[in-house]
């Protein structure tokens, strides 16, 4: 566990690279608390991995640096290491599975990394990274399971309470542990009386398991939108510091994290991806007992790809009735589908797609469905245009 | 036009109650030139228009605040003024056209604001706002017409040379002209080399016609999807001060801003809305002349609609080659579609939608068109996955 002192040095090493990420008040989000936002998705490489890639970086020996350094990471942790190394003038080599999205091999190439694709999965990866490091003598960075980088993100924690020293509770995401294990060895260093939770995906419980069961426990499988902290094994160290620190230990499931990201684009104008959004998440929908209190949500990285932003999106329309989808038995007779797209108009509801199928087996042979994908208000609008619809005589399914 | 004296005035004034904004370096967004962002999308209520609003409210008579004020806005400024006025401890009125977003309906009420909800478009909520500013001696606050409101937005160039006193140039969205006039006065006080540049929207060039014409001139309608910008007459005192201290206005597309909204998006985790994203559309697109030069865009606002959001970002993904859309002739024989979405399956693309058609008169009576939605890479993925299915003997419409 990292001492106060290593965090104060690590950000002063730090101050050299890092953006400021100052707090932002967000009283809407979570409107029986008071809700303060860390936002490391602003953070340069769009996450906070830099901070404890860099200071572990800061601290290799002369030989270390000359031999470079190798990791490996689909995800944040890449882009981390590659722009860390690259600014202190050192090799990287990244190993990725060849099946990372073109985007994020792309952007560690250009935080100045070498690459090394990898056929399979991270597994595959992750070994190949030990064989490569064994060959040429580079030091692996441990994404997660270190005290150095441990200590660098700890400053995330000292930040937050030189910003707000009165802050009652922290609450942080957790894949591997790194993130929560340095914030809370320092906030727990600062003021004990400040309470730490942290985060993980329903599909991706493995440090609240192993805290649960006081052993550390490994995943079968997991499966979350919040990619960035989809680990099966959380890290010895980060374990240890969990039991000791950390306050108690939460789960939010994906379509709570969809709704997190939502709100954070309506209310902030702020992009987190999946991992980043567990943290406010837990305070949107109570699982922290945080009512009243002066809270900080740290949004651990926006790394999000664009075609998963497209969906949560949708199904944030969904869940919040700004879009429905209504089926309609329609006898099959000429006027019908005319009739329908009136009753919408009027009710000012706006038609995104129609599918209209005749060849169903479940309707009688004269009938058909019309499937219409609509933009609404709201849940109350969606009823109104139900409601329009089966007084002139619809079948709704 | 608002002397620098003014705006310093007003930065004073506004200290009570703005966010900070620190410019944000986006070195990724337009790599030939060394870009900065003024995001005034994190403001409170989402966009500057509140700077202006409070400097006008704060500079009222007692007798003028005891009286309360109105506006006419579907948008920021609707926001701006309620919040100001609430925070000054006084009444507004904001008259909105009744088919304005409840979104907006029940942010500029959330902020204290009382609303009149009028049957029409803009400017019969405007004209009832001046029928009750008669009735009831309410003063109105100009969107953007106003010295007073002017100074406010202003502030944004004082805080902008301040913090990068070496600034080339600066870019700023344009609809009535209030930001810029407000903008173009501190900087061209402080640094009269520092350029200014203004940006439209190709589908609302109002104040681009009338400079070019040296007259105000009103278009017939506008149409573009920043509608924070889609204002139809410049003002009198915006125009003016466009003529004296502006550089040059350019216009950007609906296109050109919907990438720029995407590349804001994954680059630096911000939404703005289409008005918002001029800016950096101009720089991103070549539009002014800044290649090596030390840029600041202003980013004026965040208040985009999630469901345009989406449709944006859809279009964006089509228009980078992270989505495709491929319509295949097939004839009507079992097996085709297994072999499709093996070949699809192999080549690495993610079906979104499978859309059958038999019915279509522009085929063979044993033929039918298959049209898929895909998730893709690039566009040599795309390349990839036709080249596959062309071998394959499939025809591509």
């Amino acid at each position: 566990m990292p001492t106060l002192e290593k965090i104060k040095d690590a950000s002063k090493v730090l101050s050299e690279i890092i953006r400021p990420t100052s707090l932002i008040y967000s009283p809407k989000i979570a409107p029986d608390c008071h809700l303060y936002l860390k936002p490391e998705n602003l953070q340069v490489t769009g996450s906070f991995k830099v901070r404890g890639a860099y200071y572990k970086i800061s601290r290799l020996s002369e030989e270390e640096k000359a031999k470079g350094v190798i990791a490996c990471s689909a995800g944040n942790h890449a882009q981390g290491v590659a722009l860390a190394a690259t600014k202190r003038g050192i090799k990287s080599l990244i190993c990725l599975p060849d099946g990372a999205p073109i985007s994020k091999v792309e952007a560690t190439k250009g935080y100045g990394a070498d690459i090394c694709l990898v056929k399979g999965v991270y597994d595959n990866a992750y070994q190949k990274a030990l064989e490569l490091k064994m060959q040429h003598g580079y030091t692996f960075i441990h994404p997660f399971d270190d005290d150095d980088v441990i200590a660098g993100q700890g400053t995330i924690g000292l930040e937050i309470l030189e910003e707000l020293p009165d802050a009652d509770a922290v609450i942080v995401p957790i894949g591997g542990g790194g993130l929560i294990a340095g914030v809370a060895s320092a906030v727990k260093a600062i003021n004990p009386k400040c309470k730490v939770y942290g985060v993980q995906a329903a599909g991706a419980p493995s440090m609240f398991n192993s805290i649960h069961s006081h052993a550390i426990e490994t995943l079968p499988k997991v499966s979350t939108i919040a990619d960035g902290i989809a680990v099966k094994t959380p890290g010895q160290h980060t374990f240890e510091i969990c039991e000791e620190c950390v306050d108690e230990i939460v789960t939010v499931t994906d379509d709570e994290i969809s709704t997190a990201i939502l709100a954070l684009i309506e209310e902030q104008k702020l992009i987190a991806e999946g991992a980043g959004a567990v943290s406010v998440a837990a305070a949107m929908f109570g699982k922290v007992p945080v009512k009243g209190k002066k809270v900080v949500c740290v949004v651990s990285g926006g790394n999000i790809d664009v075609t998963i932003l497209s969906r949560v999106i949708n199904r944030g329309l969904l869940n919040t009735g700004r879009s429905a989808d209504i089926t309609i038995e329609l006898t099959d007779k000429p006027g019908q589908l005319s009739e329908v797209s009136r009753i919408i108009a009027e009710k000012g509801g706006n038609v995104v797609s129609i599918y209209h199928d005749r060849g169903d087996l479940d309707v009688e042979i004269t009938g058909c469905y019309l499937r219409i994908v609509l933009e609404t208000k709201d849940f109350t609008h969606i009823r109104e245009i139900k409601d329009a619809l089966l007084m002139a005589g619809f079948k709704l399914v």
